[in-house]
């Protein structure tokens, strides 16, 4: 089914995540663990895409997420000022003083070097994002009156709590309703779904919210883990960049789901932490791209 | 009843605190709310006391708490080795990867400056030390085997959550059985006793506990709030250091509980974010002290 | 004539200002001739209205002005983002990589310090907003289509070239064209009209602007240097924060300029470049406000 | 010709170089658009080949250029004196307060890395040194008095505006008066030549200033924009570094300029934007000689 | 000999060190010589085994050193807080307000970069450790009552002075005596032994101390240097990893000194300052191992 | 006797300054106990004067002083360039590779805030400069054949060692019999005499060196302890700011030292460390006068 796009005359927003968004304390070139130093940045799968958009290509963008109103929610709310991506649907939910009741998200995250593997820790339980129900966004005001041409969820809005999961389906349903593209990011993440039903749970989940989705991303472990899918010939640590490996499940993929217009699945080698080799094969029912592989090294 | 302190010779430590160890993020001369860094320290109520004991005075001190056993967790130990403070009963909890079930304290402090008061922001619901539980720590080790001459917890550290006051009581119970003296802070947090019972829950609490201390420490909000106690002719705000307004209420103290030896409080006022003044009166049951007032200027 | 503004729900903007914003270089707490390190900031007297109203007390604003469209002009709209101001009026001027046709203004501004005053270098000649002429921007859609609720600029603004007079003249008519209240603030600075004609010419554009102005701001130094009153009795270096001494330079300026509704002086007195004491007062034709005057100590 | 140098004994001076400084913004590991921090330094093409001389050979060097009397020019100063440069014959010009006469030149430079490319943004239009005029610099007390055993200036000072082409000329001719060595760094810069006459207007000032000088340093685009030479055989991305190819067109340079005692060409191949490989031919009448080529991998 | 270990439960350490612990500067990415920022950290050859192995593997370590009680000592005892390390053997020597008659070491040291090699700068005369003589610590104490699994020092701490050697001695004869084990690194450094005697010296020592050993450390340039040994085959710029080369020597080394139990090498190739290639061969009487050589670069 | 000053038009210098330039390490607003950073400046009593009015007041200036040729001396000589301040009679003496022949002197400084007292820890025992010994500087073609204004040195100096006492004087017969002016600032600290005779030898060398002094520099201390004159009615210490009460002292200064044409005095009465009234009387033999007293307040 080939994408068909709304025009911009007619669109406030290019695209629009929903997603958590978090601060991310990132000690530079030390380790978490013997640091004195964080700088901050704010960050969140769903949001990330957003953000790119709008200040590496200039496309209006909006997030939908929640925050505490305390001053850790409006210094996240200052760096997504600083990304350019619209608020008007951020919801401030009430501080407790505490943090019992509900909370920001964090994320401290290292880099790695050479034979150190970087190093991440998310503290984003009980936040206010993972806190949202259906009912609460006025879905038809953004799709319909505001306009969007371009939705995007994933896995990691869909695993923060049960809600979520509800939250992101209604979202798609509102966006297919209004004649925007919905996309999704797979992004497994064992640590979100061990707390809520494991597995199994993400399968049920995924499975059902991809039935909606026109856009589907994910990278191997994407597929298999959050999908159900597997692919033969592939070694267990995903060592290679052979894109012509993935041809089998991406086809299986695309006939189990009709609805999918394409799929797209980056594939990494890590060959150290500092430096990787990167794919980025992307399908649709009749034809096949990819991106030329190339090797990053990091800083 | 006069203070007895045991013969250092016969004790591996001098102080031993209990209570919650933060990682406490600065933004230094700027604001949470528009930083792009933070430096960080550890910091807690009851901890700083073995803190200052052993930097500034060369003590052996002691901390009992817990902490996850995540990156943050391992940078608060690496502050609590640079504070020389011993962590033998530090007891570390596994991580659950996400922060759902189990946390570790945040404490976001900016200072103020004249007009603009300092903002604290506590992110430190579902932590590893408010889920301590009586039958926990080796109490007769610590205050018999190794001995200890001074015990000090407080009002934070019993506000955590129902099972900390009852570790409190526990920890109590055994330094009086090993001879330590017993100190405690009442260090009133509204926000903190508002989830789990309230100002009357607060009562209950603290005047149980008071009834097992030799020292007790406190401000005049303390020693309403916290225990009960009124003062007659103190103005609301509390805008005065008059030491001797404190007396008929620190004369009802001593009567009610006639275990304490000692009741010490601090006497603050603002008279802006960067110009304190500074009182501290000290009262034995038959004797009483005060350190000279002074002014100090934040920076 | 007392104020009448639009209603929120008719207008996109609670506020428009019309000004240049240039990059702040800032040496933090060295001085910068000697400096190795500059923290950067945006800012303009007019561009910082808007900023303030946005992020202090929340207001949906925009700026109008011009950046060429290199670095250090996309540096300022990063800076712009994170202030949250609305870019969409923004004109970008191509480059011509060198900077003889058209530059981004920067201005280098150090803190004063007790006997030392602060200090400050602009670098502002040749830049794009200077260039700004007439017929350029659609003011009919930004007051009519978009609505605009108040509308700001002033002397800075007016003194950088003789067609950025002109179009805050263009301005200031559609704005009132289209109901929007229209202020202006004087900020006399003699090194921008030095060059452009003078105190002179000064007085004849800020006299002409000022036929269609509702809200003038502006201290004493202005009403003389860039309007022409005087006031009697105040002494040369302007050391008073006496406000009744500015009544009647404020009541001839009300009398001089029927059209107006209030107009605003802020006093201040330098006890130290540390030390200063600010007054406000505020003048309608017939009442007068004041605030409290205060003292306030920088760090 | 073979070069024949004054005697250290004679000579205050064993480099003067002409041409502008520039203050350096430099983002560290950040990139210019979005940073908030800038190092500066000092640099301008010609003036780096006295300092280097100086700080990492120990010569006695001196720089002509000129400055405005403001704290940015007296920043450069202060960076001038940490290279240890002469600053004698530094011309001191008085500032406007604003930048619309007369300004310093800046410089804004981010590295590159990996597949992105270093990135410049030169401010540097209106300048002191771009507004030198002949007559203006006592050369024969340079040359004579204080004596000078090699001058050294280049493409981008004769580009600054039509009077520093004049003043190259009229310092070269003083130093051949007085024995000086002179070299001249082609240095082609399309951005300076485009507003004051392009393409054209360069060859005709570098090839009348070429009749006087002794050594010519200068890459490949220098020979052929500047100079209006051409190199068969060599593609047009000029990623060989096979100096032998150069080899026809420095004997054709050689032919057409007899006057020349050495010409030098650095190549460089950048694989990316952080690995480089370098070569240096030199040249001289009846003999070459070549620096072993490296790669130099950037941080 | 194969080696016998103390129980852990016997013994309050798992390893004491004993030699110098310097303040370190380190000027981060750029140059001691030009830099106007250090960050500083704690350092010294036989410190850093206890160091590393109580914060990357948790055992109980120890140091007995000595410093001068002043801000640059405490801020010493800081970073030794920070590393983990007990400090209950380190001796506090009077300062004498100048660093005439003792100091405290420093080690200013830069990083290489690709063709530029490393920088040390040590300053460590007169240094309190440097003054330490037998008789003054009380080693049966550690070594009987306390309990000590292993035992460190090395040729740099013999190298301090004629009085450290003989501490040296008599810390192995008393580490012996209570049955620690005692390793040496051999740690060869010129310029220390250079003022003291020499190479001779160096061996003289170096020989008598081997005597007491159970395992020794050292690279190719130690067992020459210092021990005497030499190596047939490899050639003089040690730039092979051939751990087979050094066989005949070490078992020259085993031949020699019986009492060894093991004979440790570590040996390294600079292909440049960032870029190392490492081996690391350990043989017993009857056995070698030896770890897979790697390749570091550095940032 | 009046001063009489040579004329500039004959003299390279205007001021020459013998002493030590020590490498300044200054932890900013942390202290040197737990800092991990520092800032590095380079100062000396005596080249601050000459490093000030060629910074300030754009004099030429030169030191004379003795550094190690090693990375922190040639940090030491960076910063000297940066000061302008000239190195031509800079001795640069060879490393020993460890600092125990010859080293450079350091000097660790905090600012005190408040009721905490500044602190400085100066780390200068063998260094360079201490080693200097008459005959080895040509003062006779520094004060003849380049010409000098005026010669300062002072106390701190003559303290470092017996030799530097003797270079002291012979530096100042030689300015004197080249008609330089010669101030002296006696500058007395006792932990510098101490290791060298105490204050019995202070007062010798400093009543040597005062006979060929024009201009002696000290405070009241410096006049006491260093000189051995008595200030009657003066507190013990010495918190009046009474120029008055150091009139009669002075008055005996002029007449025990009749080759004495300015004696100048400054005081100094510490309400804080953050706070500080200063005056400064200066006497001629029939003349005073007084700076206004006025008072500070550090950041």
């Amino acid at each position: 089914m080939p994408l068909s796009i709304r025009a911009k005359s007619s669109c406030r927003f290019d695209l629009v995540a929903l997603g958590e968004v978090m601060l991310r304390l990132d000690p530079g070139d030390e380790r978490i663990t013997t640091t004195r130093h964080f700088r901050v940045w704010e960050g969140g799968g769903e949001y990330n895409v957003a953000r790119g958009l709008k200040r590496c290509f200039g496309l209006d963008t909006a997030v939908v997420t929640a925050l505490v109103d305390n001053p850790v929610g409006r210094l996240v709310q200052d760096l997504i000022y600083q990304g350019g991506v619209d608020q008007s649907y951020l919801r401030w939910v009430p501080d407790d003083g505490v943090g019992r009741r509900v909370r920001n998200g964090l994320n401290f995250v290292e880099r790695g070097f050479g034979v150190r593997a970087a190093v991440g820790c998310s503290d984003r339980g009980h936040t206010a994002v993972s806190q949202l129900t259906p009912g609460t966004i006025d879905w038809d005001r953004l799709f319909g009156k505001d306009g969007v041409r371009w939705f995007h969820t994933g896995g990691i809005f869909a695993a923060l709590s049960e809600s979520t999961a509800a939250v992101a389906e209604e979202a798609m349903t509102a966006a297919k309703r209004h004649g925007a593209i919905v996309s999704y990011d797979l992004n497994y993440r064992e640590s979100l779904w061990k707390g809520i039903g494991g597995k199994e749970r993400a399968r049920t989940v995924n499975r059902a919210l991809a039935r909606q989705v026109d856009v589907m991303l994910g990278n191997e472990e994407d597929f298999t883990a959050a999908l159900g899918f597997s692919i033969e010939g592939v070694d267990e640590n995903y060592t290679k960049l052979d894109a012509a490996a993935y041809k089998p499940m991406i086809d299986a993929v695309l006939r189990e789901y009709p609805n999918l217009s394409v799929v797209a699945t980056t594939l990494r080698v890590a060959r150290s932490a500092s430096l990787n080799d990167w794919g980025a094969p992307c399908a649709a029912p009749h034809s096949t791209a990819q991106a030329a592989p190339r090797t990053a090294r990091s800083p």
